[in-house]
Order: structure tokens, then sequence, then C-alpha cells
């Protein structure tokens, strides 16, 4: 052939392609060490909740925090843009399948009020919760100095895709290393999924990164617009940017899987995929406590001309404590995920989630699953 | 074991089993320029339609190449063999799924009439477009000369599969490199989808080249005769084609990757794998404009003694524009085509289609398509 | 780890996961030669039809080789043990699913009457047909006298594995050599499917190999023993050893791939893979003139003990001639094989079925099978 | 990229994911020779019963072992909870699928009774049977010289990973050499699946190890805890284990391999790839004698905070005897384990089970499973 080069592709695993081998030592689930660090905020569980109106309201945001983990409040939801978010929340919910994409495109073109911005931290402080509250891009320069002023302790800067650097002509791109500055608040930035982005948002001064393009039960990023990494190798390379970061800097930046993630073994493969802590949507909308009430919807699901998400009606299951730590009767993997957590590290030979990083992980397509599929079949009438 | 060595057999890759990662930088869609050029017409929008009856039509031809792209109207199909082609497409839509093979053979077993072929591409110029005629290579003396008559601006010469060189002694041969002196304007030539097919058509002296063979969805001929190669590796080879004939002539032929493309995803990896532009059937037979009203079957459809293809219900979704550029409630990829290029160049780091070309592309089976697979067996009743 | 080395495991593949390259000349359907000879008999189609008792009868053997094909008689089934064999195939298609293997179990425990061997034999021979029968290596020593006294041309020794050594206590193996001495006319023997044992067998002086464990579609011995090879792998690895055994003898031994082929594309791939003909079963089971009428079933179905098969509805769905050479409707591969291999060697520029051989072949899992299943699901009421 | 190298994963393999290859020369099945040594126990099949609940009680152990087989009582189970078990079973076999994983949380939290223990071997030993029991790591201490006493043969030590070195704050982890020099008699370790972990157990002085964490149809431990190896690579690996202990200590360690075995093709390829012998749960869950009565659950299914299991619906099949030596007229692998394994031997040129480790294994995924899965599709109503 001509001395042209093919493209090169490399293989990426997502979670259902890959299984963790037992140590060669097994340790008591009691004797783990789950503890997750952000800023100077100590997290008994490295567990967020993910930044959806499906997910995290005030009261969702102090419950969950109170359970050990980090809520995050999306500041550009319905919290923030009704007085009574509940009406629409329960319009949203019971609006079917066919006309909920262009009710979310209505709900969300409303306003966002300052008022309610400062009145929603203002309510999960008050209860001497941590709070943590996501922006977009576009929104950060407005919004995060009215969080800020509103006694917000973490900032969370997400859009689908978010880079250390934009070109754009019509507003002057975020700068993160100002941003840094200004709030000197420990600042999370997202969502990226490969090395060299996940570095230059380490270089910009931020604490931690999210990781996960087109992997979540309720986006469908990778139909629309063909861009996707699955979450294994999303976290694998991240992981590795920020121990070249840490070395570089001496800045140890938390590099937080987010999106894909429905079952105990998931959670417990991004671990072992180099996370330092995880972010769950899907899991936490079948608590009793979210405000969803059992459907699950993605933040690009009301962009105006391209939305990319679905409506997932995903039930209520549990009260959020069962959810993460149990005890359970269910097997599927989608409750006591702390649990699941500890008892992994313990048959891995993982005192700490650092020791995760070591374990050994093989690839291995889940047959599992098929099984289930195969099953499913031949119960149908 | 011997010494005569096993043949070797190379990995191929479709639309299904890639993804685009996200670059460092990300840019507004607004920024991105999608521009394609061929011969001395350029599009805005580097999209064709195909030359199948259920897609183009003379309206749908017009209304297309105002919205930006180039449709191609098949000289062989319905419109040159009809006064009243409409009557036919009827009859093709109503016909029950078992027996339209049949009628297809017979509808398309009629004589195409000359008169027609200069009608329609009058129809069509009379209204200020570019107008694109495809015919076979069986058909080209004769029906070139007519068309170029007629007034046409480009032509397609295509068939399954159309080499520089055919063996066949019930007729000679289409001799490409008279074909483009005689008729002085674009031609592009198809299908191909390897290194070596692809080289030789360009150095005939053509415009053009349409890359897929057997990926549509109307199409059938992997089962039928075992051919057929992935559209992500056709693409792939056929680009370090144009690069490879660039270098040793100057001349910069285009790729049109023709076939498969469902969804905003697949056409946004088409651009990746280093296409110039994309040419499409099923995604526009979905339009209310196209002239299958919701069906959609391919050109080796009606073959007399081995039909290679099957009609597809489609359904109409929207107008034509809508389908183009947006805005749309639909998530699933089908929608706001153009939207969904832009959004996904500007999360790529590519400013221009040539830019695209870098953009980093990994092997990743869609996991989401098994997603929906499952939920739509637990939705059986 | 230990010096001790991971068994090594080679990657087979199969019909549905590998795909033609078209070549870089077309060549016209009517320009190619199929031809295939066996010993003495030359045959217009390189097509056997298997030695099973749904497939081939006298009746059946007779039209087919006018047809141009070889089918090869079961001498160890119905046609031999039953003076009415009609009877027994009505009570074998008519018994409900939960209790055929029991009735094929018994059906096949019947004797062998020597006098309805020549019987059948003889009119197959009176019709001028070449005549081909098989029968399993256990009673080879015993059938194969009364055959060629009953004049068979060709003849077929056959069970799910046949080797050039048998090791037994019960009886003394089959002598491949004395065999080939004492018939006297072409012995064509198998299944093998790997190199070494193809060569083996190569050595013993037959003339035909047949290429196959585990593919068809009515046999089980995978998921019952465990054993089988994907064909298109099997038939590579046999050609290499035709190949060798050439060159170290002068002599040219048939590949005749057989089980598993169930479309034209599959067929195609067979000779690409390195075949002189191709022996199918459930395909020719389809054709109006079948004894199994719409029904199919395997050799080892019938094992006292464990039984590997199972009976396949495949329909009756047009005359034999149309399945072998059009004109069809069916737009899935299961008609017009001819016409399919003609095209698909015009399309890929081969003349001969050896120029079949360096045919380009990609590994390109079946995508479009995948498509139709989606759909069947949705289609489920 | 960084210096800092992304983790190496290892792709691992599973029954459905190869198969056997014939040999060069046929065996007789009957001159195949399957014996299997522990201790100084000599079966005349290599097949272990799970110590599961509802595969093995005292009456299924002695006729077990009266047709060659070992089976395995479990020490913690309903057998040395309840006086009356039947009862129990009973319960759990009639319970809803919604309700059976509390049911089992709840019949499993009942004390152990040391009467029981001694009276169920009791009842095994006086049918002049090998008694083989099995104890989880945390009770062995315990229950182990109760065993003993009352005359156990064999003693297995098993739990979902059990390794040679166990971190624990509550109790003082087993100590196996010390258990072994205690308890002379021979003594099973499992479950493991690395070569690490195998050779570690190896070296405590053991005399065998159960191969096996996550395969089971009961099992749901990957998805509940990501953890899990497929059984193909997970016995390659621990026969590598084998074998070099072998060389360092002169003491032959037996590897059986338990889960995931359903039919006699997969049962075959765990010896292909190196097993001493096989465990099988559900296979055996089918016999009328099973005490399962046609269901089926796992040993980690009754965990009272994160249960790793499913009851499974298996039926009842057939009696014990024609499950392991047929006849059978089922034609799917279930049934004539026996049968089939020593015609897999025949088939592939292996007269004993270890020149099975010769043989040579491909990988190819199962093509046939999707057959039927399609087929199940088209089927449904």
């Amino acid at each position: 052939m001509s001395h042209f080069k093919l493209k090169e592709m490399e293989r990426a695993y997502g979670f259902d392609e890959v299984a963790l081998v037992p140590g060669d030592v097994t340790i008591n689930p009691d004797q783990t060490n789950i503890d997750f660090t952000v800023g100077n905020s100590i997290l008994t569980i490295p567990i967020l909740a993910s930044a959806m109106d499906a997910v995290v309201d005030p009261a969702f945001a102090i419950k969950f925090n109170k359970l050990g983990g980090l809520a995050v409040l999306n500041l550009e939801g319905v919290q923030t843009r009704y007085e009574n978010p509940e009406e629409v929340l329960n319009q949203i919910t019971q609006t079917p399948e066919t006309e909920v994409t262009s009710l979310l495109q209505k709900v969300y073109s409303k306003p966002i009020k300052e008022k309610l911005v400062s009145q929603r931290i203002g309510a999960i402080k008050q209860a001497g919760t941590i709070c943590a509250v996501s922006v977009t891009p576009a929104n950060t320069k407005w919004l995060a100095p009215i969080a800020k002023d509103a006694g917000v302790d973490i900032l969370v800067v997400q859009s689908t895709v978010t880079t250390a650097r934009h070109i754009s002509k019509s507003y002057r791109g975020l700068i993160l290393p100002e941003l840094c500055q200004q709030m000197s608040l420990p600042v999370i930035v997202g969502n990226c999924c490969s090395y060299g982005a996940a570095l230059e948002l380490m270089r910009t001064g931020i604490d931690g990164i999210l990781v996960g393009v087109g992997p979540g039960a309720a986006c469908t990023t990778r139909e629309v617009i063909g861009v996707g990494v699955p979450q294994i190798t999303a976290t694998l390379n991240c992981a590795v940017a920020r121990e070249t970061y840490l070395q570089e800097s001496g800045k140890y930046v938390v590099v937080i899987t987010d999106g894909g993630i429905r079952t105990g073994g998931d959670l417990c493969k991004a671990f072992a995929a180099g996370a330092d802590a995880i972010m769950i949507g899907s899991p936490l909308a079948q608590a009793a406590e979210a405000p969803g009430k059992g459907y699950h919807w993605g933040m690009s699901h009301s962009h105006p001309a391209l939305p990319r998400g679905t409506r997932v009606r995903v039930g209520t299951t549990a009260p959020l404590e069962q959810i993460l730590f149990g005890p359970t009767s269910v097997t599927d993997g989608t409750q006591n995920l702390v649990g699941a957590l500890r008892t992994s590290m313990g048959v891995c030979s993982a005192r700490t989630i650092k020791e995760m990083y070591k374990v050994k992980m093989i690839i291995a397509p889940s047959i599992k699953t098929e099984g289930k599929y195969l099953q499913a079949i031949q119960n149908t009438p």
C-alpha cells in the first residue's frame, strides 16, 4: 500500500468488558478504609450524587452528606428556575414518553433566578451539610460568585465536554486559573475522558476532574454526535494524567468517574481503574428520597436544538441508606453499594482505595448479562 | 505446519464499533466550517442524497440543494421509466411485504425513456439548482450524453461495485478516461471500498468516488454474495488512496462515504475516518418531502434474478429542514444531522472537515445499542 | 509466573465473522468458470448435496445431478432400512418436537438390508446419473463392496470425525489405503477440520476430504462434546494441507466444505477460504423435491446414547432449480446460489474457483444479522 | 503520553468462547480412562457434586458415590441446621421469586447443630460411601474436628474466595498448614482462580484446590462486587500452578474446576484446560434424586447483607444415572455427561484425562448459542 498510514485506533473498554481478579490475601471488609478527601473535606464514602434534578434537591443533599457522601446540586435545573420545583418535577414524571423531551426543553428554558440560587444553597448549609453545586462553563462567571456568597463549599463546573481552552466568537471563554483564584474553594471540572484533556485541566489549578463522556444510562451523546469513551479506559487514562501531574507539580488532583455505573460491580471496577471517587445518578434515582420519583433524565436532555438523552424509568426500590449500606435481599448489585465495595476490596487484597489501583483486571466480556438476556426471552409469554 | 501460509485477514470496523474521543480544545459549533467543494460547485453542507427512488425526485432535489446539499437523481429509476411516477411509487409502498420484490422486479423492467431523462433534468435546472444524476456503467454511454445535453452539472456512475477495468464478452466495458474527457463536467464513480480499487479509479481522471459496498440499511449484498466492507475501514482505506493520488498527481479527488449512515453519530464518524462528504438514503427517506412516503428500498433490490435488498419501513418523521438542521425533540440521533456534525466537531477540536481527519478514534463496540436491545425485550408484553 | 507456559489458543473464524473484499477488476458473471472435477467426473456446479435422509433420496439424486451437482445417498439411512421409506419419513416429520429424537433413535436402529443398498444405487444409475453414496467407517468393509457391485461411482466414508488412524478394541479399524486399492473408484473421506488430520487422510490415497466438525444447522456436537472448528478456519487449514500434499506427492485431493452454509454469502466465503466444492444440507432441504418435506435432521441425531443434533423446521420454499439458479424474489441469500457465486466471483475479480482463493477476506462480524435481530424483536406483537 | 504506564489487562476466556479441535487419531470411547484419584480414594468418574443444599443430601451423596463420583455435603446448610430439612427445602422451592432471598437469609441464620453434623456424616458412612463435607474458613476450627470424629474421609474448606493468608481483626485466621496436620485426611480448599493464589494455597500442604470465582449459574458475584475470572482462563492458570508446585515439591495437588459447567461440552473443555476433576451443581440439581426438586441456589445467596446469587429454576429432567451415563434423547448436552466426556476424548486423541491437557483448543465464540437465541425470538408468539 501507500506510505500514508492508516489512522491507528486503540481498543477501549467499558464496565461490562472487564472483571477483577481476587488477590493472594483476603482482608475482612471491616478492615478496609474508603475515605475520600477533596479540598479540606473528608467524606467517609467515596461517592458523589450527580447534579441531576431527578437525583439531588436540597433535602437529598442533606441526607446524602449525613450518610457520608457528597451530593451536587444543579444550579441550572428546576431548583433555581422554579419557586416550587415539586410541581414541575411531577409534571415531568407524569408526561408520556413521546412528549417528555419537548416538555423538558420548555421547562429548562425558564430563566434561572439568582434569589433561588442563594436560597437553595442556604437551605443546605443551614443543615450543617457540605454544599456542592454545579454550573455550566457558560454561566460560571455569573453564578459562581453568587454561590460563593451563599456559602457553597465546593464548586463543580460541568458540561458534556469541558476543556481548559475553548474557542468561541460569541463569549470570551471561561478562564479556569482565574476562577480558581477568585473562588478560593475546591473546584471540580468536567467532563473529560482522555489523558491530554485531563492533564491540561489539572494544570489550570483545579482540585478534581469528572471523567466520563457518553457512558451514562440517560445519555445518548454517542448516538447523536459519535463521541464517547468507555469508562474503564477513560478512567485508566485520566488516572495516568493525575500521576503525571502529581509528579510535575506535587499537587494531587482527584479523579472522579462519572456516568455509566449501575451496579456495585461497576463501582468496584471504576476504583480498580484508578478513580478516587465515583459519581452516580441512576442508582440513586431509585432511592425513596430522590426527587425524580422513580424517573431519571440527563443534563443534555433539554438542549433546545440537539437533545442528547432520554428519560429512563428506574423505579423506586429502597431508602437511600439501604441502597448505600444494605442490608439487602436484592442480588443484582443495585443495593448495598458500600458493602459491595468493601467486600470487593477484601477479596482483592486492597486495604485502601489506592491499593485498589494495583488490583489485577482482566478483559472478560460479561457472559452473565447475556445469560439473563436469554432468560428474559425464554420467559416472554 | 507446512510452509504454505494461511491467508491473512485484517479486522475491519463499522460505525457501531468505533467512537470519537473529545479533543483538548473545545470550539463553538458556530465557529466550524463544513463546506464541501466538488468541481466548481461549493455546497454549504457536505451531504449528498442517495440516487434512490424513495429519496430523490426533482422536487426533492430542488429543496435539498436549496438547503445546501446535493441530491442525485437516479436516471434509471421510476422517474425516467414512467410519465407519472407517483402512481408507481404509491403501488410500491402499498404492496404487502411478501410481494414487493416481485413488484419491484416488474416495475424496473419497463424501458427508460430518453424524453423523460431530459425532462426530469430540465425540471431541476429550471429551479436554478445544481443537478446531479446517476447512471449505471452499462448505460453510461447511452445516457450520459443525453444528460449532458439536458444541462446536468455532475454525473454519478454507480453500481454495487464499479472498477476502472471490467471484463465482459457481452459489451465493451466503459472507458472512464474517455468518459471524463467527453463529458467535461465533474464525474463521481462508485461504489468501491478498498485502497487499490479507489486508487485505480482516481487514476482514470474522475473527480470523486463513492465508498461503500454492502453497508446500507436496505442492502443485503453481504448475505447474498458474501461481499462487504464495514464503512469505517472502507473510508479509512479510500482516504489513504486520495492522499496517495494527490501526491502522485496533484489532483484532489473527493471521497464520499455512501451507505450505512443512520444517525448523526455515524455521520460524524465517517468524517473522522476521512470522508469529504457523505451520501445518505434512509435518514432522508424519513423526510416529509421524500417520494418514498416512509418506505425505502435499494438499487439492487430490483435485480431480476438475484435481488440484493429489502424494502424497509422507515416512517415519515419530520420535514427535511428539521432532519438536517433541527431543532428536534428526538434524542436518537436521526434529526439535526448538521447540528450534530458541528457539535461533534466542536467537541473534537475540529474547525474544518479536514481537521476531523486528525480526531482520535477508538474501537469501542456500542454498549448503548445493546442497552436498548435489552429494554426492547423487557418491554415485550 | 512459572516457566510452564499457558496453553496457546488461536482465534478461529466462522462464516458470520468474515466478508469478501471486491477486487480491482470486475468480471461479468457469465465469464466465470465454476466446474468441479472429482476423479473422472466433471460437475458443472461445485455443489454436493449432503448424505442426509431429509435431503437425498434416489429421485433427488437424479434431479440434482441433472442440474450439474452431485448428491450423496446415505447408505445407512431410511432408504436402505425400509422398503417404503416415504412412510417413515412422514412419521418423522409429523412427530412433535419433544418425541422426535426418541423416534429417530428407534427408526435408525432397524437393520440395513443389503438388497435395498443395491436397489437404491441401481435406481440412480439407471437414470444415467453419477452415483455417490456414503457409509460410516464401521460399516465400510461390509457395505462398500456391495455398493461397488451395484455400480456406484464415488464412495464417501463419513462420520462426525474420521481420521487415518483409529484405536479400538472391538473391531479392527478401517484401513483407508486398502479401501482405496480395493475400490478403484474415487473415495472421499470425512469429516476433518485441521491441517494435520487432513494431511494424514490425504496420504492414505483418497481423492477428497470433507471439512467440517460441528458447524451444521442441525448439529449440536459443540454443545454435547465441546468439539468444533468454525468453517472458515477449518477450510483455510485443510486447503493448506492440500497444497502441502500436492507438493509432496503431485496428487491433488479436493477439499469440500461441509456444513454450516445457509446462504449464498456463506457459500462464496467457503470458496474464498480454499474449498474446491461445498456440501450443503439445510439449503437443499428447502427444495420442493427434498424428501424431508420442509424438515431437516442430522446424521448424529439418531445416536442411541448420545444424540448430537436437532430436527430443524426449514420450510419448503422453492423448486430445486430455483434454489440453485434462480430467478428469485427472495433477498436473504437462500435462493439462486449459483448466480450468487458467479456474481461474487465477478465482483471479486475471480474467473475460476482457484482465483477465488486469492480474494481478500476481512474479519468483519456481521452487523446485518444483528440488525435483523433487532427488527425481529421490535416486530414482536 | 506520560512515562506512567496504563494498567495492562489480559483477555480471559470462558466456556462459550473456546472449542476443542479433533485430534489426528480417533479412539473408541470405551478405550478411554477417566479415573480420578484424591488422597487414597479412586473415583471412576472425575465429577464432584457441589456442596449445595439443592444438590447434595445424605441420600444423594450415597447414590452419587455408588455411580463413581464424589458428592460434598455442605456442613453449614439446611442439613445441619434443621432436624427435618425436607420441610425447609419445600418452603424454599415453594416461595415466590420476589421473597425467596429474604427467606433464604432467614433460613440460613438458624444455628448449626453439632449433633446433626455427626448424624449426617454417620448416615453417609453407614452406606459404605466415601464421605466428603464442606465448611467455610470461619467455621473450620469448630466443625472440622467434629466431622473428623464422625468419620469424614475428605474435608473441603470453601468460600467465594479463600486464600492462604487472611487479614482480620475479629478472629484469628485459619492456618491451613495446621489444619492439614491436625486432620491427616485429604483437604481440598477453594475457591481460587489465579496462578499466584493457587500456588500459595498448594504450599500450605493441601491436596486439592477448587477453581472458580463468579462463573456459576446461580452466582452473581460479578454483578455485585465486580470480581470473577472466566473458567477456561482460571483453570489454565491454576493448572500451571499445579505443575510448578509439582516440580518444586514433588507433590501433585489436584485441580478441580468448580462452577459454570452446564453441558457436556463445558465439562470436556474444563479438562482440556487442565482440570483433574470438575465440580457441578446445576446439571445435577436437575436429577430426580436432587433435594432441590428442580430448583437451585448458591452458597452466597443467603448472605445477610450482600447476597450474591439467585434461585434458578432448572427443572427435574431425568434420574441421576441417566444424567451421568445416558442413554438420552436430549440433544443439548445436559445428559450423558460421562458418555460425552469419553466421546470427546476419543475424538480428540486422548486416552486419559492427562492426555486431554494436550488437546488443541481454539478461540471460537459460540455461534450455536446465538442460533438458538434467534430461533427463540422467532418463535415468540
